[in-house]
C-alpha cells in the first residue's frame, strides 16, 4: 500500500529512513519521526550528531569482526584481556550480551552469521577463514563456541570444530539447561531433557 | 539499573539517544544501533543526512501549528483547501491520520496537547489564544473539533466552545459510532450506546 504523503518530502524522508530500523514499523517511524522534530534541540539535533560520528568514526575490527571506532578493537587490543581464551559469536549483539553478562574476561571472533545452505551462506561468507588463520597463529588453550542452539548454529559449530580438529585448541561450547529465573511449564522439552541428562549434585 | 558498557562511548551515546525515542526500549535500540552500524551506506549515512535537513529546515507554522519546511506550511498557503472550514486537532500525529484518511480538504489547527488540570497543562500552554484570534479575524463559516474523544479531549472542546460562543462560526465535532471494520464484541460500553442512540436509517 502506498501511503499517502502527510508532510514535506524532507520529513516522508525521516519517516521511510526510520521505518527501516528493526523494531519500528510505519507507524511508529511516524510517531518517532513526530518525536524527534519535536524535541528538536533535546534529541534530534545530539542523535544527529552521534550518527555522524559513527559514520565516520565507526569501523569493523579487521581482527575479531566487532564494531568500534579504533582498529583493532578495544577489546582485542586490552592487554588485561585472557589472551589464551576466544569466544567465538555469531553477531555482534551477542558478544554486546556476554560483555554485559561479564562472565568471561577473554577475546572474541564474531562470525556474521551461521552457515545456512538453505540461504545460501556458505563458509567464504562468514568470517571463517580468520578464525581458522587465529586459531592456529595465536597461542590458544580454548576456543568457545558461544553459538546458538539452533540447526544453522550447531552445524557452524560442527564445521569449525571439523576445521580446528587438526590444532591442539581444546574446544568447548555453552552448556544447556534451564535459564535461571525460568519457569520449567514454559521451557521446551528439548531443553528440560538437556538440563536432566546434565543434571548436577544439589 | 546502569546498563555496563559494551562499546566505545560514541556507540553507547548513539544507542542512548535512540533508547529515547517512542517505541525503542535500551534493547531495542541496541539492535537498532548495531542494524544502523552495519548498514552504513545503506541507511545510517542517509538517515544522518536526512536528520541533518530536518535540524536546518523543518519548524513550526506560525499559523497552525504543524511541522513544515516552509511558514507558513503547505497547507495553510495552499489555494486549493477549502478556506472557510478549519479543523481543530489535538497533535501534528492527527493531522497527519486525518490527512491519510484524505476525508477533508480543508486547513487544520494544532493545539498541542489538551486541557489537563491535574498535569498543570492550561489554556495558555495549548495553541489557543491564535486559535480564537483566526476564528475571529478569518471568514470561517465551520470549526470542526476533532478532538479525542477522552476527558481532556471534551475538556478542551468545551472550552473552546465557550470562548467561540461570541462568534457567528457554526463549532461541530466528530461523530461517535462503531469504527469501521470494527468486531462489536470487541467495543467499550460507551460507543455502543453512542453508536445504537445516533443510528441512522439503512
Amino acid at each position: 500500500m502506498v501511503q499517502k504523503s502527510v508532510a514535506g518530502p524532507e520529513i516522508e524522508r525521516l519517516i521511510q529512513l526510520l521505518a527501516k530500523l528493526p523494531g519500528l514499523g510505519p507507524r511508529s517511524a511516524r510517531r518517532a519521526a513526530l518525536h524527534l522534530i519535536k524535541k528538536k534541540d533535546q534529541l534530534l539535533v545530539p542523535l544527529a550528531e552521534a550518527m555522524g560520528v559513527a559514520v565516520n568514526e565507526i569501523g569493523i575490527c579487521s581482527n575479531c569482526g566487532t564494531v568500534d571506532t579504533s582498529d583493532p578493537c578495544t577489546i582485542c587490543s586490552d592487554p588485561k584481556r585472557d589472551q589464551s581464551v576466544l569466544v567465538v559469536v555469531e553477531d555482534v549483539a551477542d558478544l554486546w550480551a556476554l560483555e554485559r553478562a561479564g562472565a568471561i574476561n577473554a577475546r572474541y571472533h564474531v562470525l556474521g552469521g551461521t552457515l545456512s545452505p538453505l540461504d545460501g551462506i556458505g563458509p567464504e561468507d562468514l568470517n571463517l577463514a580468520s578464525l581458522i588463520d587465529r586459531c592456529g597463529s595465536e597461542e590458544l588453550n580454548e576456543v568457545i563456541l558461544a553459538i546458538s542452539a539452533t540447526v544453522e548454529g550447531q552445524t557452524t559449530a560442527h564445521y569449525i570444530m571439523d576445521q580446528l580438529s587438526h590444532l591442539e585448541v581444546n574446544v568447548t561450547k555453552l552448556a544447556h539447561g534451564v535459564p535461571v529465573g525460568g519457569e520449567l511449564d514454559y521451557l521446551d522439552e528439548g531443553t528440560l531433557a538437556q538440563a536432566l541428562k546434565a543434571r548436577t549434585q544439589f
